[in-house]
């Protein structure tokens, strides 16, 4: 599959991109073939910087590359904002398209992306690195055993950084226009969807959001939480924030085990990735200590979780372009439940912070 | 000191009892002198089984006990429905008092101990155990250190262990007429402490129920949770359960730093403590790792830290005997302020999950 690897072309020179585009460089089933600017010479820039093979097409309009028939695969890195009119478009130039996350502003606009998708035979998926870590596999066995597991009871993901006078003056992602969700789409995002990855992507029955979102002058969320209840008694809570030291904690609880990590978006070092598990633990005798403790688990990661997503994609992508499958439903449908959930946030603080159900 | 060591007598057999009975004989300043329970024979037994003192006197009655010239402090392992009555009786005997927790039904139930504690000028204090241990001061130094940890911001609480199906039958804590609170009671007793401790004990300024509580056939909370806020914006989480593994966690983040440990309540070994901190994490260039870990910090914990909550214990008491001092007041004013939020999580519930204020 090397030998046809899939050829990307990167719309947007988001500092995100620098890091996916090193991925599509560094995956076996992908290359970056094109790169797309508004400006024709930040492109150039960009494609320099980041060590793009030379024969890479610089174009000055993202029309212009979504032109260009030798590409497959569109990367798009763009502000959420402007998702909705640069995804249908990649998706009717037939282009397969990874999206940065949150994938749109709502689940609305993401169905307008999903149905171009599905009437130009694209695979989608979005840009959510750390499912695709083998680490996560390996927890997710965890989670699935049902004899050092159990039943998940409830889950609690958090994911802070603490965001210097600039990122919160000029970045997009406290821009009404740019990316409107602010840190429940940019944060809020992980903490969601590690919850639905913890419950097997079953969704909650409803979403309260907490009652102390902070907003900036504009509107734009920078600190916000909420609590998932499902039907059989599960819960789970989140917590994102601009506003706090940088922290990524997960904690999934099952009725006889407990999955614990403190570096579950990025991984503290690249090439392995730890976890604890508990099964079971109990106290001494006269409960002044515990007789077993957490045991920790370290995965080697061969490939950096962010280019084993776009091994990931490229070999859906090839699967359709060389065997003619069809586009892979599995990914989209996560994508939108993540976006359901968030899209309840928002509703929920919208109704004052009243539970609102998910259909 | 040692050479008059506080002299306890000790209300009731409870499991609990044993730890802290041998709390009590560890600790320098402290010695069992008696044991009351209802049963004579029960008293002696328990006194043999626990290793306590030849010259231990052993009572078939509370009130016998509490006739005792001979005791000056008394540790009241009974069930929460009986503390009303027996702490104030003691207090009426010019007993001082260590009473487990939860201190009462409710805070107008511990108002009512407190006043008789007061006009009959004996301590009071409760027998959280974990916030004597010497790990607690170390981790509250980090949290007080403003260039290391900044302003606090959020703080997330978990306290779950698996009862098996006696306990979840028979145990006080899922009796109505025992111990009503439950696994609130029990368990979110000490995620609500922990919060008001990294808070430094302000309190919220409202609680919220979680809409998700567990209740057994009598009505018994086995399952709950709460988000507290204050005026500043800064919010906290626990929950708290029967139904789930063993896990104690405690995170609480700061602006600039993130302290976070597993065994919060009971430490995993008893001679050593460990807790993480982080100050100004970031990544690397590319965002493909940390290029700061947290760090670990281990205390070295002489006397098991329910032996460092009697010595704190009895130095006041022997404060007041030998020096006349007044009660401190600083430990009841804790206990009350966790009463409050319970009593506010409880009302919240009540209250159809409607954030209650605290007042």
């Amino acid at each position: 599959m090397a030998d046809f690897p899939i050829r990307f072309g990167i719309i947007g020179c988001a500092e995100i991109a620098r890091k996916v585009s090193r991925a599509i460089q560094v995956a076996p089933n992908a290359t970056v073939s094109a790169v797309a600017s508004r400006s024709f010479d930040k492109a150039a820039n960009f494609a320099k910087a980041n060590g793009f093979p030379p024969d890479t097409k610089i174009y000055g309009s993202y029309e212009s590359l979504l032109d260009d028939p030798d590409i497959d695969a569109v990367y798009l890195p763009l502000p959420t904002g402007l998702h909705l009119k640069w995804a249908v478009l990649t998706a009717q130039k037939k282009k397969h398209l990874l999206t940065e996350k949150p994938v749109a502003l709502s689940v609305a606009e993401f169905d307008q992306i999903l149905k171009a998708c599905e009437e130009n035979g694209v695979q989608i998926m979005d840009g959510t690195m750390w499912v695709h870590n083998p680490r996560t596999h390996k927890m997710k066995q965890f989670l699935n055993d049902k004899e050092k597991f159990g039943q998940l009871r409830t889950v609690n993901s958090c994911f802070t950084f603490f965001a210097d006078p600039d990122f919160l003056k000029n970045d997009i992602r406290v821009k009404p226009d740019l990316d409107a969700l602010g840190a429940l789409g940019d944060a809020g995002w992980y903490g969601i969807r590690s919850i639905l990855w913890a419950a097997d992507y079953e969704l909650p029955k409803t979403v309260t959001a907490f009652r102390n979102p902070v907003l900036n002058e504009a509107g734009v969320l920078l600190e916000c939480g909420a609590s998932l209840l499902w039907a059989d008694g599960k819960i789970a809570t989140f917590h994102c924030s601009f506003l706090s030291n940088l922290t990524m904690n997960l904690t999934a609880i099952g009725t006889l085990g407990t999955l614990h990590l403190t570096d579950f978006i990025i991984p503290y070092q690249e090439h392995q990735a730890s976890y604890t598990t508990s099964t079971k633990p109990g106290f001494n005798e006269l409960v002044t200590g515990w007789v077993q403790l957490p045991s920790e688990h370290t995965v080697t990661v061969d490939l950096p979780q962010e280019a084993c997503m776009v091994r990931e994609f490229a070999s859906l992508v090839a699967n359709i372009k060389k065997n003619g499958a069809q586009p892979d439903k599995k990914w989209p449908t996560i994508s939108r439940k993540t976006q359901l959930v968030l899209d309840a946030v928002k509703a929920s603080m919208e109704k004052g912070f009243q539970p609102v159900e998910i259909v």
